[in-house]
């Protein structure tokens, strides 16, 4: 039995947006879901319980190549699992490691099952390929297994991405011979093909023969301008299969996640919201916020009217600038607090929205609000 | 009236130590009483709920030269004073900037009405003397307002300490014509004098001639040996006015608070909770603990077994020494929480202790377990 259960409770009749449910080992999550990355185990500056209890994440993300490196998976393990390790008793998707790896540039090359590279802590040398991936993602004991794959550069000619998608392709099929369907772990595939259609449908095609729990999209959000990463989920929407969960890598900005739901998307990941607010850069309705600007120096109003974070409830623009400006580590936990609280308020209302059959008002809303006011304050 | 009322509720019969409670306007404290230090209008990545609710502290401590420099005394006392800028409604003791501007050394010059300095942020040229220092504070709005002292540096001859102390002594008294008596904010004298117990009794008399609602113990802990601290507090132990709060300023480790208790002191502060904490130094019990070490890197059991913090209670020392390798921000957070838990948490058993009739036992079990296992781990 698979360790996924999928459930589609309501569809905007007008388009692909939907609101789903899916029920994990550790617990169910609510879809659209936007998931807080926890790349070293933890979500930078959060505990377990700001994450649960304030910021309502339902599914975290880690990272297969950095916990690999340090403290190695086999400690984890030892420990009980990144679960019990990080204090996180909800579901873990993890990461294959093909993503980083493939981001270490010069410094990896690829061979015909996996890559070779130098870790950026000590130098040593290391080998991942699907099979060791898989061994790894196991040891960490994450609910969802994302499948080894390359990530196709941008830009890249046809067959330049023709050739990395079918390796990938090949890579998928071993994940699942390595992982087989099982209670404990679920297996997602990873569409990848570049910013060409055909490449893009075949990999969805490929990715379906095999028999994963999920599909993911990969290779998007790498340096392309937005209307090719929107082109390639047009082009998926109408064939991404119904009764599996459809997650976009590494996507985005909210904005983005309003217009991925709106292409059939039902699972998110981004660095943006903890990057950002470690550079005092906040999420709005009304776009973003550079805490840096003088302008708020003694501005008391919190970051955002209506928002009820612990940030926005007890503390003005002034602290929170004041902090910035003394370099101190509680500015980077407030901001950060905010900007994930954000970011899962926003997949609450777009799910009450599709709930409650007014989706394409609240999308179109929301994106005029944003965008209205983009230009960073 | 007073902004201060002070009620003693039991007194050891063997000797000095007492438990007494202290109301101001924005609370009531116990004492024998931590308090966390928040330099910059922030207790190192602590939130006001995990200082109150987790932590348990009544009382935190800010810094006048941190928060005249940066953000101003005016700015926090258009945003309402330090306690409303910072969201901590129980009370707050600021310093007087004294002690901060002295550790600048050559970048300081003494005058007769204050001292002349250099601002480590940006260079200005300030001015920083009784009148000056009573104003900021009152800007500020603190609960309880330090009189603005020089710290007699370590080595000094006699006539040295004698002279800064009697500087002190003329700066205490402008500080009680520039700051009245009030309901809003009561004012703590600072003894000073050195190594020497003549000028040490000279200077408690004359703070004690003037009007003032505490006395503070300054000058110590500034690298002399522990006994001769400790001699010092011997000295004054006798002499100490009963119907005052006892307060040594900056002092000190774990045992060192409760020998203090001992020689009739009710307050301490010290940044080494938070300080140690950033740099991996765990307290506990049996001793310090540096989590570095990689004796810890798959121990399972929390930082201490009987601890009740949010980091004991959810973490082993195996992730806690994952997330300072790591260079975590969470591992600041999560250790910092811990030492200050531990700080406030012995206060909290001295007081059962003075109220239970059992201090000596107490003292003496406590001293001989923390110092028999002292060795840095």
């Amino acid at each position: 039995m698979s360790a996924l259960r999928f459930e589609t409770l309501h569809r905007d009749p007008s388009g692909f947006a939907r609101r789903a449910r899916m029920h994990l080992p550790h617990g169910t999550v609510e879809t659209p879901v936007f998931m807080p990355v926890g790349t070293q185990a933890t979500v930078k500056s959060m505990t377990p319980a700001d994450l649960s209890e304030d910021i309502g994440a339902e599914i975290i993300l880690g990272n297969t190549y950095h916990l690999m490196l340090r403290p190695g998976a086999d400690l984890i393990e030892r420990m009980g699992g990144l679960h019990r390790f990080m204090g996180w008793d909800r579901p873990i998707l993890t990461d294959s490691g093909g993503f980083q790896v493939w981001s270490l540039g010069e410094l990896r090359r690829i061979e015909e099952h996996g890559v070779r590279f130098r870790s950026h802590i000590d130098g040593a040398e290391v080998f991942l390929g699907p099979k060791e991936s898989m061994e790894i993602q196991r040891k960490l004991g994450s609910d969802i297994v994302m499948a080894f794959d390359e990530c196709t550069p941008y830009p890249a000619t046809h067959e330049q991405a023709a050739e990395s998608m079918e390796m990938s392709m090949r890579w998928a099929a071993e994940c699942r011979q390595h992982l087989p369907v099982n209670e404990r772990q679920a297996l997602f595939g990873i569409v990848q093909g570049g910013m060409y259609a055909d490449l893009r449908l075949q990999s969805l095609s490929a990715v379906n023969d095999i028999d994963i729990e999920g599909i993911a999209i990969g290779g998007l959000s790498v340096g392309e301008p937005k209307e090719e990463m929107m082109a390639m989920l047009d082009v998926l929407a109408p064939h991404l299969p119904a009764d599996k969960p459809h997650y976009v890598m590494g996507v985005g900005t909210p904005d983005d996640l309003i217009e991925g739901i709106d292409r059939g998307i039902d699972m998110f990941d981004c660095v943006m919201p903890t990057r950002n607010a470690r550079n005092g850069t906040l999420f709005t309705d009304d776009g973003k916020l550079n805490i840096k600007n003088s302008i708020y120096s003694d501005d008391e109003r919190p970051i955002m009217a209506d928002c009820d974070c612990y940030t926005c409830k007890h503390f003005s623009r002034a602290y929170l600038r004041h902090l910035y400006m003394a370099k101190e580590i509680l500015s980077s936990r407030l901001n950060t607090l905010h900007n994930l609280h954000y970011y899962c308020a926003l997949m609450r209302k777009a799910r009450t929205a599709l709930e409650g059959g007014n989706w394409p008002q609240f999308r179109d809303q929301f994106l005029q609000r944003y965008r209205g006011a983009q230009t960073l304050r």
